[in-house]
């Protein structure tokens, strides 16, 4: 096992009906800008929730955070941020609008012209405003963590960063905002936490005994209560579990004291920027070619997940490693998610050699858990993917 | 699952050689209370590597307190803390000087004129000097929890207590310092943390699927590598793995949103104050004869663990959660604890009456998951336990 610190401050609230508990957690002095979506929150009552328990406060709006959220939205709120002398964010949404506002969060105390610079150095920021979340979508873990992933339209990026003062202060997870997800966000909930747990995971015995039982104990949950979430949102036990293992998956705890991948992500999200698809179809996409291609660095570790999440038991050590890649492609089919880029594109010519370009040009010449994995490798990966 | 809030601030800094990093965690212009217990740190080359890391800091040192710290040495430290005008404290120990530390943490902001009301009324202090800790023997929890046991020699009485201030401010965890703990520490040690997680997990099922995975996960890892680190404490990666196993079993995170138990915990408390019997290996006593008494309440749960963390696939759900009880007093036997209290004092007579007879001036009339557990219950339950 690493050494490792840890420390994770955000105030979690869960449960049925909890989103009235806002009232209490916002400073009564707060000038608040409250940051959405597209509007869904409209329909399925929790902007009413909001809106209600924060009758009292002094609130501005900000919706229309697109999935993926765009850099260029992101700068018109951060102007009403300042001219409205905002002191509090609150993100009413999934992972692109709780993302974009931890991004509000640090560009605000930012102190040079262009925020996006902080994303390409890669900085961690130490201050930032303060803010919480009111979650509407598992998925990411943004709610829980101190990472956030921006894109860029006019350059075609998205890029990642991260810091101390990224967390949010607290987040209501109320699992009965599930009822009202569309199918499609559902399933790419489901996938999304699986493969954070994976790229956390799927790398090489490291001692970390109880983090690696963790993580299958993920896993095993998402496989045990995905389906059913998708079959019936209302199933609030199902509902309740998808929920906090997507918190689980991607809030830190796991990946402290052992090695990540994170090269299927990286891969994942340059077809995002390209072809705009879907961010956890993306990693479904990737991830069977990446375990293929790295298949003799990561066997030990495929076998063990075939064995203790799949109930493998018979064959050799390769045997099992493959089993398990099979059978990690086929949950992801049985959600409904295709797993060939050739299934959601056909303009794929030069692709690969764009991302091995970009990957070069960034200066990320080795990923993964042993920062091995060259641009060339990237290049294979994506071909094998299509 | 239930509705939870849940939030640990505590930052854990956690691996190897990480004693040194004490000199940034600690504010350069704190007045700094070191604690301490019976000295072994003064052996074991801990005393001097927090001496070195605090070498500019304006430190106090109190030693002495001794395991199940008790509150008459606790008020000459709260003494010394209000005569030296501390301002930080820092406990260098296990469970008892960190919980002892906690305790003085609350009395030192207490208004009252004697802090021993706090534990009798269970108050949950708001507001507490801050301190931190460095972990010399993993077992249990506290140096990632807000909660603290207190033993009174005059009272013949042990009371528990917590609240949000009483969190660290961090925590340093070094494995190396199981190197020189003695055997029948590891064991207890063990015994604490596998018990914390059966607490937390056999009631009923809850509906918390993540939860009760988690809750295997560290049994399952106890299983694998407490036999190892007391067979050999310089094994570090199974030493590392008890370490932070120890830590997640009681540091909230498992038992957000279910049900605990903790009658064993109540009935273990009172064999300790009155016979001066190791906590964890009153645990161990209490358990076996607990889940034996209260069979029909949690037969499914007893199940579902012999299933999955000692692989138990044959009979019915009452043959399994049988052989569940069976092999949880194996794993104590195999770890060399003895689980009859007829093996601990012949002075039993009137004991279990009297355990009734203290919970019943308590008013702890219904313990348990269901708080259905009477004080004749307990009596019943120590009777079989002896």
């Amino acid at each position: 096992m690493n050494n490792f610190e840890y420390k994770n401050p955000t105030k979690i609230i869960f449960g049925k009906d909890t989103i009235g508990k806002l009232t209490n957690e916002i400073p009564a002095d707060a000038k608040v800008l409250m940051l959405y979506g597209g509007g869904s929150i409209k329909k399925n009552g929790v902007y009413e929730q909001v809106k209600t328990a924060l009758a009292k406060t002094d609130l501005i709006e900000f919706g229309g955070i697109p999935a993926n959220p765009e850099y260029a939205v992101l700068m018109d709120a951060l102007k009403v941020i300042k001219e409205e002398k905002i002191t509090y964010l609150l993100a009413v949404g999934g992972g692109s609008v709780i993302d974009g506002t931890k991004f509000l969060a640090a560009a605000a105390e930012y102190e040079g012209a262009e925020p996006w610079e902080m994303l390409k150095n890669k900085e961690r920021p130490t201050k930032g405003m303060p803010f919480g979340t009111v979650l509407t979508l598992p998925a990411t873990g943004s709610e829980m963590n101190s990472g956030l992933v921006i894109t860029r339209e006019e350059t075609k990026e998205k890029l990642a960063m991260g810091g101390p003062a990224l967390f949010p202060t607290f987040s209501i997870l109320d699992p009965l905002v599930i009822t009202s997800i569309p199918e499609r966000q559902l399933v790419n909930g489901v996938t999304d936490a699986f493969t954070h747990v994976l790229e956390q995971y799927m790398t090489y015995p490291a001692g970390g005994l109880l983090q690696d039982r963790f993580a299958e104990s993920i896993l095993q949950t998402l496989i045990e209560v995905g389906p059913k979430v998708i079959k019936d949102p209302t199933d609030y036990e199902a509902g309740a579990n998808f929920m906090w293992s997507c918190t689980m998956a991607l809030n830190g705890l796991i990946q402290q004291g052992v090695p990540g991948d994170w090269a299927i992500h990286m891969m994942g999200h340059e077809l995002t920027a390209l072809f705009g698809i879907d961010h956890a179809r993306t990693l479904a996409v990737v991830a069977p070619s990446h375990y293929k291609y790295n298949f003799e660095a990561k066997k030990e570790k495929l076998a063990q997940y075939a064995e203790r999440v799949w109930n493998v038991t018979e064959g050799s050590i390769d045997d099992k490693a493959y089993a398990g890649i099979e059978k990690t492609e086929a949950f992801f089919h049985q959600l409904g998610i295709k797993t060939k880029l050739s299934e959601y594109t056909d303009k794929f010519e030069g692709t690969a050699e764009e991302i091995a370009k970009r990957f070069t040009d960034r200066g990320w010449l080795g990923l993964g858990e042993r920062q091995a994995l060259t641009p060339q490798d990237a290049e294979k990966i994506v071909k094998m993917a299509y």
